[in-house]
């Protein structure tokens, strides 16, 4: 079985975000892992270039039902119909998970990796506190090269 | 169709947050309101106790197949066998949501719920903020009395 | 707990399907069960009609988002967003299924309800073998009364 | 983006059924799709074990939350969560769809993919009726070759 990672983050993102994606698409595609995603635009699809552009295989979880809403770099496309119901499972598919940027579907993706038992490391993503004062277990990264080195040896270790 | 609001939260949660969850439950059910949750204990046991004890009616959306595993105070138990994905659901079935203390789950539910274009009330809750310092759109609310009457509001102006 | 029965069956069918129902959702009504179905037209809006007609609860599971699609005589609509993946669920909500009529989405949802251990009783509705002979267990009913005869004596043996 | 096509059938299945569902993973790999299923034992394991015979990618959409439970031959695991809901996705994941054997599983799985409006290519597998005497669209393939080749004759039709 392949090791997968997945890479959350917005449709809509800045440039750097984009770059950052990008990145840290390479970087997994390099290391010999599969890449997870939601499929679509954005974070999304500047992971699965960055992935493509060295030969690696990447997956999209699609909300639709319509392959065609995939991004260009996806290896495959799985329409699941599922709407944001498919973030759950984008969440538990890769052994850990880079967030990059966000909006609300990212905070979701999150909140359910880390239930999920996923390790997050973020990018330029969200932080939050409960009302006890406990922050969010993510692990901020300073790069994508961090981001990914955290990500592959938190599999190796699991 | 009745109105539904959304009671969310862990199921297991301070002493607090269970008496502010059934004085919710209360005043939801007081209004007329119909009460959805996650059908399990905690913050949703104590909401739905609240509802039913004046004679409320309560659903609960359960992450497994077996209806047994819901809360006491269910009127109606709905098995879904989707795991957290079920939250998606929670989140979006009230017309307003009210988010009381909260684990992961809960800060799934509340992102879910807001990318749904959903009011989201909060008790004790999450706060967070993304990478451009933009913080969480969670109405905080002082008390049990005034989180029913915003997310009441909210549904009239819906 | 309110004891729950579903109908299934398509969003377009016969005059004669959709008289048969609309009575099994009075008798469901009458009997003291709440409905629960897909939520939208069809045999699913006539079980509504007639619950509703003698002050019965019915539960709609919709498919979409938006509630709007909920046929006009739901109590209760529950806004999934999953697609058909949704039939999984209407399948094991209810503790027995009556299946009338049926296209492609009533047929998944016979497989479902039996898959998850429900008892299903067919008015008008599928019937299949498998390769090595064995026929689908399906019970068919005379009329909508032996239907919802069936069904309620299915749940108070469960 | 790569082919797919959906092998679906029962964890538990005859020593022919087996054979024949080997037989259909050797040919859709040597005729460069990948192979997608629901990621168990039975129909699945043997498909997933002739397509990795010849080099080929297997993708299963496991019900569970557990990687474990996938069949030894995947080439990628994607734990749902879902349980049955999960059918609906491996039904529209490929673009054509092969059925051998069958239990309930299988033949939600043949109705969710018939309503997507995939081919369905049966082997040993369901037939169904419905009340109008209508026949379930599933083209019967006289053995693993013609299953194949239909459903490669499908997806490039599409």
């Amino acid at each position: 079985m392949k090791r997968i990672l997945a890479v959350i983050g917005p449709a809509s993102c800045t440039e750097h975000q984009a770059e950052l994606a990008e990145h840290v698409g390479t970087l997994i595609a390099k290391r010999g892992a599969f890449l997870i995603c939601g499929g679509r635009g954005g974070v999304m699809e500047a992971a699965c270039k960055g992935a493509a552009s060295v030969g690696g295989t990447t997956i999209g979880i699609l909300p639709g039902h319509d392959v065609g809403e995939g991004n260009p770099y996806l290896t495959i496309a799985i329409p699941t119909g599922l709407g944001e119901a498919r973030n759950a499972m984008v969440a538990s598919a890769g052994q850990a998970v880079i967030a990059i940027g966000g909006a609300y579907g990212t905070l979701s993706e999150i909140a359910l990796a880390l239930k999920a038992g996923r390790r997050v490391i973020g990018l330029e993503t969200w932080s939050a506190t409960d009302h006890a004062e406990n922050e969010l277990d993510i692990l901020t990264a300073r790069d994508a090269e961090e981001a990914v080195e955290i990500a592959i040896a938190e599999h190796t270790d699991a």
